[in-house]
């Protein structure tokens, strides 16, 4: 599915305190979580009491140069890397947000998505509330700076306990800095040391990569308060079912991520297997699309006892900046991403896997690449359920009516991709295989099984909330 | 003076309605009034009921490019350049502001300084706002948003009425351009038409220069509301003595532009008259500093007598990349922008002719300059007041610690610059040389005589709001 | 061997001929090439008898856009793309050459490395050459336009006769596309086509990229000349051994190209077959460096019986910006491109595959990677020969004293890798798993066995023959 | 005339023997000679026996930034200022050139033109040599390096001999700078001092600029060898009539450089006076086409008693990037350039003072521009006499027939141009205002008097040598 990017996560956030070169190893955070978010990077530092901001659009390497982590002196940090979905785009949404109010200078960052923004937003408005973006986050700071409770740890609870959805988010406030994450837990944050450093991640390999030790991972409805190399565990909000995201499991997460306490690539693997063991085709070699179907395939290989081979040529990186070729010499497509290995497929009946399906259209062209170059059949297996509904909890999913499984069934699927077979794990499936990991999770996106629903779906998951002012773009 | 810019507007700002082209008459526009403002440029669109916006930093023709301002559709725009204060600079206090209320999408661009900004910030930060720049533009668009009043427009009055300082400013809300100036008339601001078109600008060498005709200036205190091709006038404030900038005319404001119902060349040329008049010498050759100094030293020729000559050659433009050269080879200073013409002032008794002296360091190089270039005296003139405080009402002036006249009178002066001779024009002087032009102005940078005072002076004209908050800068 | 690029190819060439968007099937067929040099691009296209070039640092995405693309013209062109050697880089060496000799403007780009470039540059510099660069492209152009022979043709064969080393070239010359590969063959070229447009390119992968089919390879000691969409096939050189690179099998060539008649991917799998068979491990799972490692894994899991997993991740390419930790946060090293997957090597004994060892510093991390992330035993598996010298044909290999089996025994080199465990294939071994594509080949830098010598070796495959004029590089 | 830059200089050279700091000094005075060429850049500098070139397209302080001047050690350097032809620009033409021949290492910058290039090239080619621009430049280093003399300084000779033409050039050869002027002149080229270090320069501002002393003119035919801090003087060249070019004293010289001997300032100065003694009129205002028209204009206020003002301002320098207004709203044209200052011209009768006219273009405009701001006359006077044909030695003029003064006498000019009246100074008129300075002058553009002609005049003056080869461009 990578090949494509259909699907797209909408944040990651990275967070320290304690350590003289906070912006540098933010950035290096923010490097591991590269593949939550690539369209825009920042990272605010506190120099005492100073707050200093450099963000910008783009992937993290892109966005800083040594003069802007230079520039972000201080012992502590916030990072962020961020999608920009169609609408909402640009610098203007990108984060942390750096803002003052009567708590003075206040930075933020946040991984999520509220059910109820365009709800809060329109009353604080009504309120005279002046907002800049379209961005929820800045929501959360307008709850928080109206707030008329008597301290800024109280005015963040009581903005906190209004907002429904998803949100992990990191804070700067005063000498302090506050981790949070929304009590169904829908993704994940987790906490790890550096020594006498705190670090606060999205994911356990950011913390890996900084050469950190993961210490737990952040529970749902837990808030951490950091201040003097302290931790302080609050629970300001009601307890919650557990929600945590199955889909990061099948996709997002990266493979050497301990995810909700559980290994990943181990998980994705167990996929493989079992769809291997319900799915079985008689074949002569199992491909895998990479980077993401790799464990799965690896799983597939395994159980079934066919030969496991390297299919599929994931090409260089082209950049955002390649030349699509022209009309006349069109058609290229997938080709520019994913190349056919003819000695592995030519004359062979190749079972192809995948993590997922969402528009279809990328596996339909794998299905043709295979065949042109000489497979004889091609049964594609995948190793999650039919995605037959958007995600409201911070996935940037496409519109129902473009998920491939929300308009046919999977016979009509296979049709469609002109493959020789076709099978997804059921939801069934894949929680057998993800055993006690499987449990406690938001499988909505392939169930429908919604555990809070947005005033207007529509609205709060796909429209952006600023459309009449869509900025053009910023130069330099 | 132009030579050091130690004077440095805050704004110039362009809007026009009812031309399907406004975003690139904006961009001419704002290319006109380049002088006031070479930091930052932004223009904003209405296009029907969405704004787009294009912002950056650095000069008009780097900001926008031309995919930019085909991305900024519709029939009416505002446009802003400015100048950043130390502080306060980078691409977040870039202007138009563009920002969602219960009005919807509002847009504001606004030239001038309030005295009384600290104070009504730190009331609305009580009141629970959210500030994300330090400018003085964004509590205008707080106290919009929080009016209580009930149409946009009285929305708007309630916040205008609330200020003390100066202020001219284009907004878009609704389907309405809205222009005013502050009831003290501190800057200028002119209406203009091209065919059907409204057009508002800081001078009238931005209307001349996308081809409209002038129509008159905006009053102080006038508040323009165009809709549909017609301009009602309101008069919202209490009536206020006027207050013209004094120093427009001295150095600010373009030579090609008449400035409030003035020509701004021919009161220079004046101005140079009337200093041969008062402060005769016996010398050989009249030398403008280029090229603010050019219109005095023409009026001093003709008075004089004395022949008029091109002493002194600005340099070509050496941009923001020039590499200054190292320790080894320093001392170049304004030899790098002004270079002496030794055949017109070898051997010669030179009168050299300025706007005004800052600091004073310039004008102490120039006086070297021309001495090594083998001038036997110089004399030097300048044809306004000593300058002996801040302005408070939209000039970027440095310390009043930093200004020569603030701490010496004449005869130290001169003797810093090791001139032979150095005459300034009394304010007496410049008002007779002003005539009618001189009625109704502010000459507090000359006279210590501050029509509004700041409640705490040093942090309206001169601190950044923003300061534990200043961006590190932006990539993209 | 990737993760460090301790090899690196000095070239891979396209050409093509009759197709009127041939520059844009020129850039994709370069894209195709990437793998074989990163560090330069160029194309030159040939629109009736008008030559045009475009050419610049960097990868072929970043060198070209859709304005160079449109101004290449024609329905002729080559393309290039190469590495920088340390002392002979810069926009100066880049590929192709275009020049104008007695026969008109004339356009080469070559692949390889002549033994005998030093002498005959002397040569021609004491017959009064100019020389531009430091490229032995450049001493072929003089050669030719120096020989004495009656015809273009001629003059070409005059000049490559008096060639020794390694040359595949493509150059444009009149109406005619001609296309050379040196006697002995070392490096690939072959011949494709795509309706009725004739193709050459270093690869067959480049040929599959466009859409062509290939036709067959130009053999050693053959000289294509293409015109009118005819292709001629001359032989004029004195009959050599075949000397085709036995690396470009266990590293260079993309795995999906059928090299000098061999599929490249199963060459490898084989390889790694040979290497289970010939030095087995008692071990619980296989584990590739990624990705040149995968093939050689693959096929030593298949014969191994082991698992084989994904424990090493590839991270996200970080681009030549990205700021290196300060020492403070140092000994990042290899963890900015490989992430250990503990799930994977936790616990497990690990072996571990790759293709080639240059320097040892890489293997050496990988090994303190897979020791950290819990793995119990490490042993190294190597599918190929120590390599033991540099290459004097067309790769860009470090010193001989800086390949760490020219300085120490396989017993030495497992111990500073501090593994369990070392075995490289012999040369023996490599040569039973590639079978008949093991014959004819130059395996030199296994075996010391040179089938050419340079005359000073050091200067011609090391040492920049331009050393005193290195260029600083270029602006724009 | 400034304004639309229809004549255009090819080149300005800077050299310098004995500083540490040789790059930052030649960029200095590269900056100095900035109006002689602002398309390209380079500076070779010489380090013990390395030489080492930045060059790039674009102006001085563009092409270079601190890490280019850092890299370019040593205490010699060349550098080189230049305007691209229509054809044969690009960075493959940019100088200094940088080569190896049998003397090493050499670098070469040159500013002229050769009436003989194409038959020497040709003749070179003939021969064998290969060319890889289509510069003159390159053809000298062709001549030099197949020269058959024993030394190095005996082969430049032997090449410089063959050389028809303007030619100015700087040289660094072995442990020499070599510095020669054309037997006519045509070019200005001084010798100055800074210290113990030699400085040449095709202008004194240079050498004003970086603070050095001008020591003499380098005199027609004359050849510097500055070895060790020693400059020995040669005369290689058979004696020639002096040519030096008169329209360096009409337009390209700066007006603070002393030209062959004169004061350029003062010369231009004297045009004017002489301008208004012969053709004087009854007008109300002199008006100067900023900034070129500037001395002329003083001097015809003086002598006719004329009030001289500043009618016309020029504005801010708008870049290439400048977006040029749509179809809608064009005929922008000179005013993006021009602004009238209209109380200066309102209700007056105009003389308008320009120092040439090329294709008449701007000229109409400026009385077009005159008339709209209120001029109720215009009076054109030119301080140089009708331009009627190209310069083939080292001016980019357009082709002749695009010259205005070519195609129609002054009275069809002056209607064409719809101003009241129109004069230009007479060739007689010119030499008398330039008194001495006049003598041994090239004035062929004025009187068709051409020293030397080239064999095919249009190919070398105006058609680029190496037009089948035009390069697209560079990128990086």
């Amino acid at each position: 599915m990578e090949a494509e990017r259909s699907l797209r996560h909408e944040c990651g956030i990275f967070a320290l305190d304690g350590d003289a070169d906070a912006a540098r190893l933010t950035y290096l955070g923010l490097h591991a979580l590269q593949h939550r978010g690539q369209e825009a990077a920042g990272i605010v530092a506190r120099d005492g009491e100073t707050l200093r901001i450099h963000k910008g659009e783009g992937r993290v390497h892109e966005v800083f140069d040594d003069a802007a982590l230079r520039s972000l002196a201080g012992d502590s940090a916030i990072g962020h890397v961020r999608y920009a979905t169609a609408g909402g785009g640009g610098l203007v949404n990108a984060q942390p947000f750096l803002v003052t109010t009567r708590d003075g200078n206040i930075a933020l960052a946040h991984n999520g998505n509220l059910t109820n923004a365009r709800a809060l937003r329109t009353e604080m408005e009504e309120r005279g509330a002046v907002f800049t973006s379209s961005s929820d986050t800045e929501v959360i700071l307008h709850l928080f700076a109206a707030s008329e409770q008597k301290t800024a740890i109280n005015r963040l609870v009581d903005a906190l306990r209004q907002l429904e959805g998803a949100f992990c988010l990191v804070m700067l406030v005063g000498r302090r800095l506050v981790a949070v994450r929304d009590p169904w837990g829908f993704r994940p944050l987790v906490l790890g040391r550096r020594g006498d450093t705190w670090i606060v991640a999205s994911e356990t390999c950011a913390i890996d990569f900084v050469r950190g030790e993961v210490v737990r991972e952040i529970e749902p409805g837990e808030m951490l308060v950091i201040e003097d190399g302290a931790v302080e565990s609050l629970r300001p909000f009601a307890k919650q079912e557990r929600k945590a995201c199955i889909f990061e499991y099948v996709y997002f997460a990266r493979p050497d991520s301990v995810l909700f306490g559980h290994d990943v690539h181990e998980a994705r693997v167990r996929m493989g297997e079992v769809l291997a063991q319900e799915y079985p085709v008689r074949a002569d070699v199992v491909v895998p699309v990479p980077d993401s179907g790799v464990p799965a395939a690896i799983g597939f290989a395994r159980v079934s006892g066919l030969p496991y081979a390297q299919g599929l040529l994931r090409n260089q990186h082209v950049g955002r900046t390649f030349i699509e070729p022209t009309q006349r010499i069109r058609d290229f497509g997938v080709r520019l991403k994913l190349s056919p290995v003819p000695s592995v497929v030519r004359g062979k009946r190749v079972v192809v896997i995948d993590d997922s399906i969402v528009r279809g259209t990328t596996s339909q062209k794998i299905v043709r690449l295979l065949r042109e170059a000489g497979a004889t059949e091609v049964h594609v297996r995948i190793s999650s359920p039919p995605m037959t509904g958007p995600c409201f909890y911070g996935i940037d999913t496409p519109d129902k009516d473009q998920l491939v499984a929300a308009r046919m069934d999977v016979a009509r699927i296979r049709a469609s991709l002109d493959c020789d077979s076709l099978a997804y794990l059921s939801i069934g499936d894949l929680r057998r295989a993800l055993g006690t990991a499987g449990r406690g999770t938001c499988d909505a996106c392939f169930t429908g099984d919604y555990p809070l629903r947005p005033a207007d779906p529509a609205a709060s998951a796909q429209v952006p909330l600023f459309p009449p002012a869509v900025p053009a773009g910023y130069s330099r």
